[in-house]
């Protein structure tokens, strides 16, 4: 067996080459290395950095590889997660959410007094908090503000955000040297499948709000936006200097969806077994809402995605339904005629990647010469 | 500190006297024993044995508090949480899934060596691999036919249960002397809020089956059926001698809606802190969607739950939505006269405790005394 690609990177992992028991999630390494270099060179030609978000692996091992192909850094959501990551020698990490309790920027102070950390802010009372607390522990932290650009969840809204930058720029203790948002595929407030302009639309509220902050006086370098599916559009915005997108390390059946990648571009798919053929048009599988995520729901708008995952042997199978350890796919006339049989395996795009990863303490990383290692989700599920 | 309830059951934990960052499992203990005893009293009224399923909590003490009550066993789902019930001293286990894969069945018969294990079959097809390794590896396997009642996932069609018995009682290695399904709030293929037609419909279908199976000369004695919703009006059913409810241990929203208990019954909440507010009508917490399930979507029917989560602190605010990290509370006017402010702490109850619990690692419990343990759910997110 060649020497491992995750393992290499600092990962713990057992080598087999056989895959494990199912319900399993399989990444194919070729896919995700040829999507970590894809997104790697789109920053590169649109002259932004690229900052991964690492919630969709919460791998020190695959944040490695997103490194060596070019990223900046990584984008993290949790203190926990930022913990793992840097013991695992990841040296440069953003924590892009605000940290409000004592107990967690003290841990964030612990981790920024070794590595290049940058904290998260979107409240005067937030920042007073990280102010007096980088006062008394006498470093100096540096913060982006949050700005909300449209999809109403954290971050300032963007009519006070000028106000609350100069207000933050003034606190002792704190470099406020960026502004970041996260918006994804949406506008107008609602979800959208015209990527261009919500990527261009929430890049040109970024970089003008940039402008105007730095005629106040507050020397903002880092304008940072980018979803997957926006990344490209937000990315070229003149201003814009770093994406931060997440998914597109494994891709999803929503991002294929969106026509950001193929199908065949899904580097995370689920294996599964089939353990019950009731009917000639019901198979069960060992997968359900513990096995694959369930908050891109099946039917909705404006993905309208049918069923909870795309099945690769199979092209009219739907897994129509699930309860928690079982996946009811409903086979159509083409799947009837296949005879999927009790102890076959099948592999399942998940609707979104990301969420699915979280709900497994391993995956499985299978190579191109056949080799098969199990990493563990090493920042995945921490009380934060 | 009292001497801890959960840590005497044989779970690693470590204790303190304060809660876990957010966001965290809270798990009260005074509830969660007024549960376990509840269910066990309705189970003995009835004459009907009971038989947890451990997939709620997936923990050892947890099922450990529940033997000492009086259940006769456990259930489980995989073969993996049956490993670890079984390493932490559980001695009657039933795997209520069929296991259909080589390694799946030599890992069942190893513990199968040590304790009381029962295994499920639904097909023909497993019956025989599982009759082959009975006898390869020179042990008798203890199964249970699973039926299926109307949920239309795993569990022989009814009107062919009594054929493929009389196949299963056939084979050698195998000790067929039980039949059991879960139907849950079903009625006529859709979910319902009928429990009591549901539940003894699915009894009644279940002793029939019993008594004609019996007729035929096979010994069935095991007539399991039961979901929290309906366990109490299918343990009336005579016939019916075993309940299988998983909920009832923690209860949760779900359950409070069905009217099987209330929501101060629930013992299970997510404690979450408010990270921002950006506007009056609008709170971030830190728990979305990795966090809270989202099997048991809002606005659905039946149960139409508004929102993923019932905030035991504010009496109109609503987890509207939720993105991976962030939970979205809409406030209504009398949670804005609240004063919510960042910082401040909430306690939801969730949709579905079973799948929100599978999302943490550890989870704490708090004692009357205000004593809290934290504890790993030992047995989620495993390969199988």
């Amino acid at each position: 067996m060649k020497p491992s690609f995750v393992a290499q990177r600092g990962s713990e992992t057992s080598s087999d080459t056989r895959l494990p028991e199912t319900p399993c999630v399989v990444i194919d390494v070729e896919r995700l290395e040829r999507n970590i270099k894809e997104m790697a060179a789109l920053a590169a030609r649109s002259g932004v950095t690229l900052r991964p978000h690492a919630k969709t692996h919460k791998m020190p091992g695959v944040a490695r590889m997103q490194l060596e192909a070019g990223a900046v850094g990584i984008t993290v959501a949790k203190v926990s997660e930022a913990e793992v990551m840097a013991e695992h020698g990841i040296a440069d990490i953003f924590i892009a959410y605000p940290l409000v309790t004592r107990t967690k920027i003290e841990r964030a102070i612990r981790i920024a007094r070794s590595i290049a950390l940058t904290l998260a802010v979107d409240s005067a009372r937030g920042a007073m908090l990280l102010s007096e607390m980088a006062v008394a522990h006498d470093i100096e932290l540096k913060v982006r503000l949050e700005i909300d650009t449209g999809l109403r969840r954290t971050g300032v809204p963007y009519d006070d955000a000028l106000d609350l930058a100069k207000l933050i720029a003034a606190m002792p203790g704190l470099r406020l040297n960026g502004i970041y948002t996260f918006r994804g595929a949406v506008l107008d407030g609602k979800p959208t499948l015209d990527l261009e302009r919500a990527g261009k639309e929430e890049g040109r509220l970024m970089a003008k709000l940039a402008d105007r902050m730095r005629e106040a006086g507050i020397p903002i370098v880092d304008v940072s936006v980018g979803s997957t599916p926006t990344a490209a559009y937000a990315a070229a915005v003149r201003g814009v200097t770093e994406i931060r997108p997440g998914t597109y390390v494994f891709q999803d059946r929503m991002q294929a969806r969106f026509g950001v990648c193929g199908l065949h571009d899904c580097a995370g798919t689920v294996r599964v077994t089939v353990v019950s053929r009731p009917t000639p048009e019901l198979a069960i599988v060992d997968g359900g809402s513990k096995t694959f995520a369930t908050d891109v729901q099946p039917n909705t708008e404006p993905l309208r995605l049918e069923g909870f995952g795309h099945v690769a042997e199979l092209e009219d199978a739907v897994l129509e339904r699930l309860t928690e350890e079982h996946g009811m796919l409903r086979l159509g006339p083409a799947a009837q005629v296949a005879d999927l049989r009790i102890g076959d395996t099948l592999h399942i795009v998940p609707n979104h990647i990301c969420s699915t990863v979280n709900l497994h303490n391993r995956v499985a990383f299978r190579h191109a010469d056949g080799s098969v290692e199990v990493v563990p989700v090493a920042a995945r599920g921490m009380l934060e």
